[in-house]
């Protein structure tokens, strides 16, 4: 089932994200080729397909999610290209081929993001969705991915290489550097839709947090377990950076029940839902069970 | 008059830019702090002064131009940022002080560029004007600072170092790195006034390109003829990197008058407006008579 659903989801955002990067004017051919290199290819589309997920628990219509599903992914591309960055985290090698900068070169590669940036934000502002929802949904993607959200939690990573942190500080981390995001996608999926109750989208908030975290946990998992092939980054990276992880900081084991008790927690938040939220299940199931 | 306007209007955005800058946690003092660096100090706020001063021509309140004007700020500030580093510009000196990357690390500035640009798109979601204004707002943005404005622009920037390119082509590279915020300013500063007359935006459009180019002619004759003290960037840099300029294109002279006819130009473009069109008339005047 889930096979197919993503299988759908993923050829319907593909399709919206590829009409984004035509070039407007000759000189820009490689700028906008190096913004689409950035966002298509092998990407698993998670933070879309959980835009389309919430937009249908709630009786909506994926396709008016489209915009909001093209932002998460633009969005989540582009911290991709820049987190890559020498800079930062030095990778050559995301989603089975080179990293943008090694593919075109470092200038292209930070254009490229801050471009890919905007671009989010434009195609947010042309959504169907009413006015005021629009301004809502580009609060929620704001919010989750500046500063406060996704750009806090590279720079407190990038701050607590080396360190010893506890699980507390592990997990205000990775709320801000990825849970926020996939968080945000929930809930864009949800403003999408054009009726959650507020209990409604209570329920869908506390789901969001528990796959965000779990999310995160499995990646670690995932960095430990798997291989480069699988994977289509450096296998071992975080361990080789020293960078601190749920399995250094529970052991292997007790961070694979943690994710799965996280994604159970997910589920139990979704209890006041019928069929219609059956993608957001079967989602939760694939981001603890997922191989890479 | 004109300094008495630009100090008013410049002690006005900068109170609202510095209220931008308050860490919602601990854990991102630093990156906040690099934010906060990276557009409060010495800037000029040609942008903002744009924005307030073409509010004000159509009888707006330029307090109602606030966000606007903080947003364009914080467009420039971050392209500022990101185009200093080291794989970009390779710049060590702004503003008369280091560059955001030399102040911090190379990392903290990619992310402190980011979220600038973040926070551009938030706070002008917050302004006061109508949603349906606040969006074509957002719009107006994002086209100017995008892929096919600004951002692209740095990207032919950075393409033609070296190329003997002619006065067309090096046009087309200044009115999307520089003349696409410029325009956008002047066109925020009348959405904002929430009263623009069709004939009037015309206008405003044509004083604004005018301007935008005049900015960056006198901007590489300046390059020349002033020194790094007074520009508080490193002077000749242009030359050093082999850079396409309008005195290199034109003469020195020739570029001189170049900028002087694109002034008159722009208050051309501004007779059907009366005295509340003043400080539009002072910046053109300012733009292509600043020392630095």
């Amino acid at each position: 089932m889930i096979a197919a659903y993503q299988a759908r989801s993923q050829a319907r955002v593909d399709a919206a994200l590829e009409a984004l990067f035509t070039p407007p004017r000759a000189e820009l051919a490689r700028l906008y080729e190096a913004m689409r290199y950035s966002v298509m290819g092998n990407g698993k589309r998670i933070r879309p397909l959980l835009v389309y997920a919430a937009c249908e628990a709630l009786g909506g219509d994926p396709v008016r999610a489209n915009q909001a599903a093209c932002a998460v992914e633009l969005i989540h591309a582009y911290s991709l290209v820049h987190d890559d960055l020498p800079a930062m985290d030095d990778d050559d090698l995301r989603r089975g081929r080179p990293t943008t900068h090694k593919a075109y070169d470092e200038a292209c590669a930070i254009l490229a993001g801050d471009a890919l940036q905007t671009l989010a934000f434009d195609i947010l502002a042309q959504a169907p969705q009413s006015a005021e929802t629009r301004l809502e949904m580009i609060r929620v993607l704001t919010w989750a991915s500046g500063p406060a959200g996704m750009v806090g939690g590279q720079a407190i990573d990038l701050e607590s290489v080396g360190r010893h942190i506890d699980q507390g500080a592990l997990e205000t981390m990775h709320r801000h550097k990825t849970g926020a995001l996939i968080e945000a996608s929930v809930r864009l999926g949800a403003l999408a839709s054009g009726h959650a109750t507020f209990e409604q989208s209570d329920a869908l908030g506390l789901y969001a947090r528990a796959i965000g975290l779990a999310f995160q946990v499995q990646d670690d998992v995932l960095d430990i377990e798997s291989d480069t092939a699988t994977l289509g980054k450096r296998q071992g990276a975080d361990e080789a950076r020293n960078k601190p992880t749920y399995p250094a900081l529970l052991g292997l084991e007790e961070a694979k029940r943690y994710a799965q008790a996280l994604c159970e927690q997910a589920l139990h938040a979704l209890e006041g839902f019928g069929e219609s939220a059956d993608p957001l299940r079967a989602l939760a199931f694939y981001i603890v069970q997922r191989r890479h």
